[in-house]
């Protein structure tokens, strides 16, 4: 079997509207950053339930193993994405809505039992790549020092803060 | 073409969990003494969402035309339903999470644009029952009637309360 | 029988005050789109109670047979309207009061049982309007195909952003 | 003219749900402790609209001057009765929705500019009619002084509690 | 007995901070529409204590019989006025704190049994003034006309609105 | 002077209702664990506010260096003793008002600027009387040893769960 | 080396508080149904920093490779954590604090960039296991059947539960 | 000895993130205002644990006696520094999250018992500052006096509004 024959694990980067493309960027850059293979779509998961289902039922046969679902809003993108893959979904809500994302949040985390979605903070796209990141590194020892590397170096830049000087 | 080829207009009341099924029942309950035929599932978005993409589908042939979805937590049935169908969906919101159902509430209503969702309060099933009343009524003037019935002895049973004599 | 003899089924769309008339004519602008003739009225259920009264009781006479109620803070516009009227009611939460518009969902969709409100989104004009496109659809085989149509379209918007490509 | 003639000043005390009625007569109480006329009617804004329009025309006729109206959920009952009475109108929000009341006291509360709505602490039924009757002392100087003893008396017995001994 | 005697009733304004000073002048300028005497001050109830002593003590010698008292966040002002007075005092909680001024609206209307402050919506310093004025007016002819006449007035610039011509 | 004529620091703890006293007497038993001087009272800043004037002015003379203010719903006490003493006041929001305590914490911890509150979890009788502590330790040897015992205790308790065996 | 000397891929279970364990052996449970190696411990990261960071600084030696963090209130378990350690932590906020978890949702989820933590629903103990076996489940193929088995019988459950027959 | 031996007693106040540095400084500067030796430092619980484990264990030996501890969302900064030290930990709840710091006031201020932090209100720099310096106040007369100067000055600043002449 060549390396052609079987795709290099990827993270999938989804998010239900245009304006959230910017923010989900971010966590696009720093999965590059990272070296992690990823690809990104708009799929709404209420405007397109059909495509969403297709894309996840192929997405594993290019190498996918973790999504990343960013939504605003009543935000059903992870849930949906959660309840039709056995893998790894990270929830990012989208602030915009009530209370600043509040409402996104609480549709993103409060899943039912057997469907799980881990969530990160509202808006937060970079920490849904690192967290990517971190779990793919599990099986993986080059990305594991990458992250080790990328932790420590921002450790470093604290440490080195002029305030703390 | 005879009646039996043309099924009965009718309303389903779905749900996400068993927990759900008593306060859904409630629901059932108006709709009977409305006349208003009608099918009761529990079919969880997360849990068993091709059933439910089979359900809305087929929905239609058995004279379908208003759904009613009760969920909690991050209650995303109503909009899985109304992602896949043109009838008006009905959202109720179940207590029982955050802040007793704003999780709830904030997942059935907060639709994005181009997929409503017809929200009634939390735990409300009353409400939706009379809801899908009202909205079938449009085109029945006998449930029209029935309605208008019930609306004026709600009205008189008040009128006649005692504290009010 | 005549066009003159039995108005056209039409909608109305209520606000309760001027600054509300911007978003709720984004729902107007759909519901042109869709071929469904409405009216648009400036009516607050608190400073003009008597008004409201007269408009609701003549409303059906011109044919109105959903209304659509936008109103913000203590949102009372779509309860006062559905407590005059069998027919159905969609309630549009305006933002702009506490928690960026929680005061007014609170208060349009936790109506008590027996008067239900068909609550949508915070400031969703468009998904107010589609959902009485959506009732009115019912029983109106062309609108239903527009509305399916329309549906249809926003999916294929989704399907072919060239983020998908 | 014999003070048949003119009825006595008194306080109308309105819930909206038999439910409420328990609490409502707590403020009732209170009144009646304090010497004010008063009575109490149990009206729904939404499922008895009609009638409470003709209660608040009516009741200036029997001397009622200022209004206590209780209600929980989407608490419409007090903006209703402020929309169509220039006298003071006094929302006491009820526990039992969404956060224990806020629903409530957010739908009493945040009303428009023009239609003012006194609003007391949820569910606290003795201070609705304690400011009730401070309102009423404004103008009868023996009701100022059964409020003042009142106000002294509930200072004493902190100043005596046995802790502070 | 001369009128110099005897001081016009009258209304004071207070405001916890010179930030809220511009709203609360909303209120004052509706007072003096209405022919309602008043007079505004700035006293913080937790960086002044004594001097709002002092005035609540002497304020009645001056014709003080409803007191206005606008604050944000922890918004005490309101409730320490109505601990030393037994006339109505009106709480105008003031946006700015978290969610848009909850902090403030909770810290005003949730007052203990005893000591109630009637509560008006978030930064709505018009519907203070009038309920100030609703509240007086009960004891004064003319000012009655004069509310009610604002109140038509308002009323019927709704009713001739050209959206509903 | 005579160690009797300089009374031991003390701390006063202060609960605005009867209520309130058992969670607040939570703390008083920790004080007397730590062997920090207390006394108690029972003062409603609202229903009594002469009695806590001459309280917060009398205190100091009999030693009291710290307060502790325990108050629920619109939780004035904590601020209106900071208002009047220069001493460091500790804020104990009450649970059992708006979303389990959530006004009891804004009303006491949102304090304008030139007022601070030391405002600790809701119902959290201990951490008050800990921090009460932790700060008189600043200059008490004998006491910083006391609460570093307690600390060390709570840390030994936890390694030495069995759970951690 | 043998497999002796390399231990089993396992996860480890920790919550705050003694009264946090119940919930967390739920989780326990479902790993052990799942085949999923892991470990328990009740480490406050308040009480007890010092052990959490040996605990946490050992735990890849004993073949840790994900952590599930139960805490409630201001519930920086998790956090700590993941502050310490480059393998994926998931966050279980526990309810009981402010608005039925509210508290300890948001201290969870809204971490900074740069350290996520995976947070799933409140109290949902099961739902934490299951998304620590499909991260596992990447690198672990039999891990995988059990996890893809349990999601279809979940599914199978619903298709065949006796309301839908 | 000489007072290089014994390092004044000072403050210290950190952040969490460089963009809460100007926040801070707002109470670093009240601190020199009121002759209060501090120090300022940029140090993440989350980015930089162990940097901050060692500044805590080292501050004493430098002379801090007190914590201001400033940060945002999930904030466990103050709690971090709490768990390590005996001295009182002052927790400045940062703006920015959701609902306007919601989160951070929440992660700060709800403790566990056994590890109190003392919370002032959203954003208040000067709060903590001047918290700080009533704390220490306690054993130093000097400062005592200019903290009371300052409170009456800002007394005499409110008594001396124009509006109030």
């Amino acid at each position: 079997m060549t390396t052609n024959e079987r795709p290099a694990t990827r993270v999938a980067l989804i998010c239900g509207s245009r304006s959230d493309l910017e923010t989900l960027e971010q966590g696009a850059a720093l999965l590059a950053q990272l070296g992690v293979a990823h690809e990104t779509r708009v799929i709404s998961a209420h405007r397109a339930p059909r495509l969403l289902d297709r894309y996840v039922a192929d997405a594993p046969g290019r190498g996918i193993r973790v999504f990343i679902c960013a939504a605003g809003l009543a935000a059903h993108l992870a849930g949906a994405v959660a309840a039709r893959t056995p893998y790894p979904v990270i929830g990012l809500p989208m602030p915009g809505g009530v209370s600043d994302g509040l409402d996104a949040l609480l549709s993103t985390v409060q899943m039912p039992p057997g469907v799980p979605v881990a969530t990160v903070g509202v808006g937060n796209a970079r920490n849904a790549a690192l967290l990517a990141a971190q779990i793919l590194a599990l099986a993986d020892d080059g990305l594991a020092q990458r992250v080790a590397a990328f932790r420590e170096d921002q450790t470093r830049r604290v440490e080195q803060d002029p305030a703390n000087a």
